[in-house]
């Protein structure tokens, strides 16, 4: 199975076109559209939703993000093999959780030009070499064949939660399209330092003394705690956008202090 | 065939991320989008979306409606058997028309957590729930496995035109992507009490006294009235958005009179 | 393998349909979807898309191309059969860049009703002639039976470049998902007329210099020319939307002058 994650949108066949060539190089492998509706160039986003999917998929997988802000110039496109799968991505941080995650994994520089289509445009590589470099692997072809073993790629910086004794400082990660507000501190983490005590979330001029258990409990128009569907706690308005009601963005601090 | 359908979007990542969980447990079948841009929590949007659709698809297609506003809550989801195929979905009302047209239908309620992933979360039954009991009904497994039989569910409220002598009285009951206008009053109910007579129809402050055979004969920038694709008497501007030039709504009374 | 290529957007449910239909007559076909957000009833827009993917695709698929301002009209649908794959379009000049890049297709009205769905509606060809004569086709059916050769079709205007001795005369052809201006003038044209001299751009109220290598080159907010993936002269703003910074459309010349 290969998924796509990129920011080339719907309208103008980029995503087609990548599964022609894909698919005319293995005709039997699966296709999955993780999203082409990452913002532009938007990095961090396309990092999240791969964050919160590839877990889901067969163990085989090659996931393709194609989000990639310096098509054309040095930069390196990395293949990582993993115990959850195969990621190939541009070298600009947008594999910074699974770096994280799954630190045990292997990273090559693909720049074997034989798997590439025979002429690579400088501004479309996901035709031109990350769609038949993924085909290539996702029919059996060698990992270690599409380039060479490096150390020398960017990381990225993934915001860990802090963790004192009675508080947690996390940070919102993520808005999703209702324009929740998802930050990066889990369910256990939460759960293991309030231990069902009373607390208070802050987050932007807000304070909220629960965490709800459905969108069902919250009423209408109001700001509330939940987690999300992969564990983290999140930001809502019932029925309306908490972005547009609060304003708050990626970045914002969270405050939990237990009382 | 899995058919989806949802108001998820596409830019989180959580449609690719169900494709995953039905490909991981049943590769073999075909997945198709029916629509995941139906409105956010638009239950008679997609209940209508799903009415034209399931007819031109293959008698043992699983068919799967998530747009949920009670997730987490304590509804049920219902497991339907038909001669047109399956379908889940909450038990909101959005298969309404699948009780109306389908009366011999057999409902469950889907509780058999076995075929659920291992962890549930609150917010993405979508996932947790949904996927994986469609992939294994996909792929053969016993429709009556997957839950209990249940008589307590709701139906939902079908709108059914009224059918008088020398007039019809209907309702618009969706809005296309378009602006376009349809409504319940169908080309066989229309033909039936019209006999080939003069007729005036009447919507909002409109009155029509015509019914185009196709667009191109509908000139710029009128209001017009048209037979749909699926057969229903529908209202457009050629040329324009309907919804926007004339403000009619679903739920809008729509009524043809034989003079 | 089939491609879709429509101005059906994703909400209706309509693009569902046709693969229901599709897969419902040959469950084994890949189906890609080129775009189904071009621009409601753009034909350029859709001509441009086409132009620039199909040679991407095997040599036995199946290009569908849905954008059919005349739907439910008397004008033909046209099925082409080309060395590069097979195309199935309204007779409406969609096809323009087939005929002219590939000249020797041969060319059929599709007229066999015996291959639509039993009921064809005034208003979804897409469903009931397009998607099952597709279907057909990919599945071995001789092109030949599903209509009768034509030669009275409209082969649409393609707009080529005018070449003098030091200049190039073009237009723009296309405007992105990005608000990146497309010209007709190609690369290989470009380079055979400037020989590595220095040249002037000029477009609009705009004159250029050079053409850059690859985004990152550009800085921000700056008007620039560079090559596009197809190998096209193309205008943007890195970091920005060219057609709302410069208000250029489809159809502004672009002279190209050697000094």
């Amino acid at each position: 199975m290969i998924t796509l994650l990129t920011d080339f949108g719907w309208q103008d066949g980029y995503v087609g076109v990548m599964k022609g060539v894909i698919w005319g190089i293995n005709p039997n492998v699966q296709i999955v559209d993780l999203s082409h509706d990452i913002a532009p160039q938007d990095i961090d986003a396309a990092a999240f939703v791969l964050k919160i999917s590839y877990p889901y998929f067969p163990k085989d997988t090659v996931h393709v993000v194609v989000v990639d802000p310096g098509v054309g110039s040095e930069r390196q496109i990395l293949g990582v093999k993993t115990e959850a799968g195969y990621f190939l991505a541009p070298d600009n941080g947008v594999l910074k959780y699974i770096f994280d995650e799954l630190p045990r994994c292997q990273v090559i520089s693909i720049n074997q030009r034989r798997f590439f289509l025979s002429e690579v445009s400088q501004t479309f590589h996901g035709r031109d070499i990350f769609a038949p470099v993924a085909a290539h692997l996702s029919k059996g072809e060698n990992f270690y064949n599409l380039g060479s073993p490096t150390k020398a790629f960017f990381k990225g910086t993934v915001w860990h939660p802090t963790r004192n004794k009675s508080s947690i400082e996390g940070r919102i990660i993520y808005v999703d399209r209702f324009g929740n507000l998802i930050s990066n501190i889990s369910k256990r983490l939460f759960d293991d330092v309030t231990k069902r005590r009373t607390f208070v979330i802050q987050v932007g001029k807000w304070q909220l003394e629960q965490v709800i258990g459905s969108f069902v409990q919250g009423g209408k128009e109001h700001f509330l705690a939940y987690f999300d569907s992969s564990g983290f706690l999140g930001f809502s308005f019932y029925g309306a956008n908490a972005q547009q009601k609060t304003g708050l963005k990626v970045g914002e601090p969270v405050r939990v202090t237990v009382n």
